[in-house]
């Protein structure tokens, strides 16, 4: 049996038709008819080179839902026919402390489910089973498929720092953001949105937002200094992160999820004025994945997605490199 | 009445004897007649104006123990001859968010001791009694009056952020880092002094540390990668604070309590591979203060301590300066 996938043959290549042979299916592992799988930023940097790892050929693709088409003998928890979810990563030793806490994404043998592999722009994949999620009946395929990287890569930081009372910021109102904005409304936090495009005020209060910075008008952000407990960067070009320190609130975090190239300079001082913190986080372990999953299908949270059929691949790739999915491209089968 | 004290009359100038009449007992303030008085690095850098702030005729001290001589009318919760404790902090408003979650050291309207009133380098001092401590039975005044500030600047962060299972990194083995490792040790953790001065480490193993790493040596961080959950930076000069991030776990905290002129700067991607946490914290609140007191007590945790009278007060404030106590100089009546 063979697969048919997308992939870029060289760095910055265009995506073409490729037709590979599946390592046979382990014990752990699932074979996934994919329905859906979203184009995330991070695929862009894969297939463009941009991070220095990764072979060619290269088939992108981590924000999967599909069904079940075929289990290992070990696989207990899933069944032929049943739909499932695969995020960025399709792997951990599943033994060290951190895999035992639910930290499976800090691993030290964490693997991408689209590097090094062949990801989840296909018809089909083989993964291990147990990076492999129920997804809940009330979400929608179409919807759901960003959520499994996106979704957890805002939601995780949210879960981690974030009660109910507090005043969250979102940056960048993108393909995160945009369910950032929507998870931290439904924790029951109040939420701004901070945007460089005025003309996303509307669209982010839809998404949740109780308020809108547009950072880009002189003292916009001067004039919430001091406002916020939370802020969530979504984005990965550098940023005016002295203005968003001086908008925390004493014992305010800073959390980055995108990595700009260029090093964060921070003066101590105004960190240590209101004892503030800069943090990172990056996707989720499996109990974060699970749980995000439940809690976006009882509150109704769920990406906007533009839907292309999987043979426009390359040129749906080229839409979220250029930075206009609104919000997220989901590739259909 | 008047009061004798040593105060400094221009930036940078020598401490000299200088009488002050006090402002008159409010209803929630204390007199204190001091027995001892710590000498902190922040009463070198207020006597010679590197933050900018401070006014003269300055009388330095802000590690204060003594006996209670008198009572505003208000005050209930002490009693003439009790011995009592000072920090850095002398006042807030009390009636903020901040004050209520005991986070009064971040309060819009803290003051401190020494900052624009006259400090505890004098025979007496008058301020408000909400915060003056009582100082436990097993804990004598010239070990105990570090602990007002520079015990309470390391023992805050530990208590927010450490668990005893972690492994816990003290940086700088001075006035700070000698109380910190005490208190890291007393909590549990296993702790690796840190350190550019090899000459400490018996020191450093005598105030608890069970790892030593001189960090002027070749690769000796870079032998520590990835070992330690929590870094508590103590010093006031630049580090190789990639390094440090380096040592931490994932999901690791680098806390600095002390301000380097440079700005912190760090490429995201190192932050954002472990998921990793940079940190601040000053001082801490009225809950921490008397919980580290009664921690200290319980444990024997104490400052090492050189004993000046206070007509000294001038050449032990030079001492400081230079780097040369041991660990913390504390001016005796």
């Amino acid at each position: 049996m063979s697969f048919h996938a997308y992939a870029a043959h060289a760095k910055k290549g265009a995506l073409a038709p490729f037709v590979y042979d599946p390592s046979p299916l382990g014990p752990h592992d699932v074979e996934i008819r994919i329905s859906h799988c979203g184009i995330c930023h991070s695929d862009v940097h894969l297939v463009d080179g941009d991070w220095g790892f990764g072979t060619y050929p290269m088939v992108p693709g981590h924000e999967i839902v599909g069904t079940v088409a075929a289990l290992g003998p070990e696989v207990g928890h899933l069944q032929v026919g049943q739909r499932v979810g695969v995020g960025w990563q399709r792997g951990a030793c599943l033994g060290c402390d951190l895999c035992g806490a639910g930290d499976e994404n800090l691993c030290s043998q964490n693997e991408g489910t689209c590097v090094n592999h062949y990801g989840g722009f296909a018809d089909r994949v083989r993964l291990d089973g147990r990076f492999a999620f129920p997804v809940p009946e009330a979400l929608a395929s179409e919807n759901a498929a960003p959520l499994l990287c996106g979704g957890v890569t805002v939601y995780s930081p949210l879960r981690r720092w974030v009660r109910p009372s507090m005043r969250v910021g979102v940056v960048g109102i993108g393909g995160l953001g945009h369910m950032g904005l929507q998870f931290a409304r439904a924790m029951g936090c109040e939420v701004t949105a901070i945007s460089s495009s005025p003309d996303k005020e509307p669209e982010a209060r839809s998404f949740g937002a109780h308020r809108f910075l547009a950072v880009r008008e002189p003292k916009a952000l001067a004039s919430a200094a001091g406002t916020l407990d939370f802020i969530l960067s979504t984005v990965f070009v550098a940023q005016d992160w002295m203005g968003f320190v001086a908008a925390l609130r004493p014992n305010g975090v800073l959390c980055l999820v995108g990595a700009p190239a260029e090093p964060l300079s921070l003066p101590v001082f105004a960190l240590l004025g209101g004892q503030k913190t800069v943090t990172t986080s990056v996707i989720g372990g499996r109990p974060a994945i699970r749980e995000m999953l439940e809690f976006a299908a009882r509150h109704g949270v769920a990406a906007k997605t533009q839907l292309r059929p999987l043979a426009e691949a390359d040129a749906a790739l080229d839409e979220t490199r250029r930075g206009r999915a609104r919000y997220r491209i989901v590739l259909a089968a």
